[in-house]
């Protein structure tokens, strides 16, 4: 990446340029009577200002420094990426495994832009490498972009191209596959690649970052370290979502794709199992494993490839003002599924039920889920239950909305008829359903009293 | 009530008959050897079966006795119901305050159906005295019925007759208001009560049950009790939500109307506080204020009614395969407002954003939430969001999504035009929108590593 390219303006551009200094390098800033010592970034947090630069320092933090004219910035060596040929092969040669990274965008692969202050879906996969160059310390990456969207903008169509692109490395022979994705739909996505991808032979890791990767705070390098040694050295065949486990950065949680939630607007650890457990306990190349992982890994297996899904599919949250005729839209418009978020056990109003009949006659799938989002769906406890399940809604058991969301869109690509999609629905898959899930799986608030 | 209507049938029903026994009676049961002493309790929760009565023992718990030819039931004392006029005088008498329990419905008034092993909601609220007799103990209860509904049917015109039904009793001078109310769409009515009862001078706490009140393990009269002595003698005014803080039967969390979200399909802890701590932890008469209310108790003060709510506002959740067409929907069904429940810190497709501009433009109040549930709207870091604010898009800020759609519908009923609705829509107004409130508000799950 050239100078002009990352960011740098005005004064720190003139100073970074008449040093020769590139981003990667290790180069030190003296001010007033102030040293540091650090990696360049590739990008400031600090918005079109002219002073700032940002230095990555030895302990992994991110810090951004203010230059005077007085300031003096030299070049101590040059960064990893600048290694010639021979040294990757070197790389190669150290019997490191072989980890891919694909990107597709969201905040681990933004940066800040100057114009509105706001994150844009940015740097290449060799950017994240560049960004955090001490990847090539645990494996050999073969890094790509697939797509550059901020993840709010994923469709049923991109997690296609993702399972495409994941094949393509497993095939080519990568012992892990880590997957750099916008932290907005990264649990879809996550669930979506869990029925897509079967029969793994390797791990498949979801990650993402919560606080863009050119900022001080960011937490995207601790978290692609650990995604690389999940995908790379964990002996498990599935995939997974990888992110902080707490505000601070000691370890980071493995969730389950299809148990995976962004539960908080802004914290770190904003992902959580739901109706489950985390799977692995992580940091750099600490890998613990917490419970058994649905299949071992085996480069001898071949992966079996469903990656369609049906885009006709509605999610519809119950709430106390809806109305009937928002069903049967769905249905004139030849939704092929419909999945409801009710509430509690699994209920939505009265009012609904003719139009739930009407869709249901008309060949449609129609799931209910809760918006509880924790705990399982029963349907045979109230009245309105049973009256839902005696024509024919199909409860999505324990899965929460977005996991029985992306499943009744895969169950609907993948079958026949809607008897065979609401078996396939109710079958567990990939960790979706556990009939042994209990009460327990719950998060609670703790601090109030 | 009489037994026949109490669902005993067959061989508990001659048992009972022939001992001259009537729900509420305190009698004892010897069977084989063993005996029980309690409370008749007016339903089995085992279905259709004639050979078990339920009793409520003097720990609290409710029982299953199965009876055999050789049991024997007698009558110990009558129940507390069978008091003369006298009696229920000299209650009063006790300089006990005055509560008021008003019935919508909902599994704390709900008994078996014996047809289908469903609960439907039928208890009134006498028979919910008459199931929990030592109320009496604890307040002047003045018992009203004013809907049977389970909660998933409550529609805004019932916040509407529920508050106005709030008012009637503070008028008549109740030192504190309890609604009994299913638990699917509580929060939702706690809210709108928040909003629609202004300058209260008295509490008023909603309470439900997580099993229904002829189960042995129902949580019905732990809960009840709670909301009397909540609303009778906490130094406070505002609305609460008072359920389980825990599955056991320790203690309860009193939690603010617009802060209560059902996070659990099932357990007894289900209800907690979103974005906020409860303020309240009570057992019995025992109440621990754990922070201040929002404002004192005072008599005096007069309440000032605000009961109207705009049905045309509709909530969309985004997700993969959404279409803009929805928005569009509404728009074309002449709706008033919508609020978007979108991803991350308040994202939507870019693909809604004409359809979300031309709703705008056509005078719709669009307000963004997040579907993480936990932390706040912040529009301002990504792209995306900086183009709906430019929009015209309102944050809901820290209000999760049910809080901010029910405030959404009371905004519109209560303002002349979008501009009022905007600004009033992000004024703070009953705790639902608090700028100092924490990352650390958070729910997590612990026992998972």
């Amino acid at each position: 990446m050239s100078l002009d390219e990352s960011g740098y303006v005005g004064l720190v551009l003139e100073k970074l340029s008449s040093s020769n200094i590139k981003i990667g390098d290790t180069i030190c800033v003296k001010r007033n009577e102030e040293e540091y010592v650090g990696v360049l970034m590739p990008r400031s947090q600090v918005g079109s200002d002219q002073f700032h630069l940002v230095l990555k320092l030895e302990s992994g933090y991110n810090i951004g420094i203010k230059l005077g004219q007085d300031s003096q910035v030299f070049k101590i060596s040059s960064g990893k990426k600048k290694q010639s040929v021979s040294a990757e092969k070197e790389l190669a040669r150290k019997n490191l495994p072989t980890a891919s990274i694909l990107s597709t965008g969201g905040t681990i692969a933004s940066k800040v832009d100057y114009q509105t202050g706001a994150v844009n879906p940015a740097l290449s996969a060799q950017d994240l490498y560049d960004t955090v160059p001490e990847l090539g310390d645990y494996a050999n990456v073969r890094a790509k972009v697939i797509m550059s969207v901020l993840s709010e903008n994923i469709q049923p169509n991109d997690w296609t191209k993702i399972a495409r692109s994941v094949a393509v490395e497993i095939k080519a022979g990568s012992d892990g596959v880590v997957i750099a994705h916008g932290t907005d739909t990264l649990g879809f996505t996550a669930a979506a690649l869990s029925f897509a991808l079967q029969n793994l032979p390797v791990p498949v890791v979801l990650v993402g970052s919560q606080r863009s990767s050119d900022r001080p705070s960011s937490d995207a390098a601790m978290n692609l370290i650990g995604a690389i040694n999940l995908a790379t050295r964990a002996n498990a065949a599935a995939v997974f979502v990888l992110m902080h486990a707490e505000t601070g950065d000691s370890y980071l949680h493995a969730h389950l794709g299809t148990r995976t939630r962004k539960l908080h607007t802004s914290r770190r650890d904003a992902f959580q199992s739901v109706n489950g457990y985390p799977v692995y306990r992580v940091s750099g190349q600490d890998i613990m494993e917490l419970r058994s992982p649905l299949s071992r890994r085996n480069t001898e297996r071949k992966l079996n490839m469903k990656p369609k899904f049906e885009e006709k599919v509605a999610l519809v949250k119950t709430n106390p003002s809806i109305e009937a005729s928002l069903i049967d839209l769905f249905v004139e418009r030849g939704y092929k599924g419909i999945l409801i978020e009710g509430t509690g056990l699994g209920h939505a109003p009265d009012r609904l039920q003719s139009s739930i009949k009407k869709a249901i006659d008309a060949g449609i799938v129609v799931a209910m889920s809760s918006q509880c989002l924790f705990g399982r769906i029963n349907m045979n406890v109230y009245r309105s239950g049973v009256e839902l399940l005696d024509i024919g809604v199909v409860p999505s058991e324990d899965m929460f909305p977005e996991t029985a969301l992306v499943k009744l869109m895969w169950v609907l690509a993948n079958t026949k008829d809607s008897e065979s999609a609401k078996t396939l629905f109710l079958k567990p898959l990939a960790g979706e359903i556990d009939m042994r899930s209990e009460e327990s799986e719950y998060a609670k608030t703790f601090g109030g009293d």
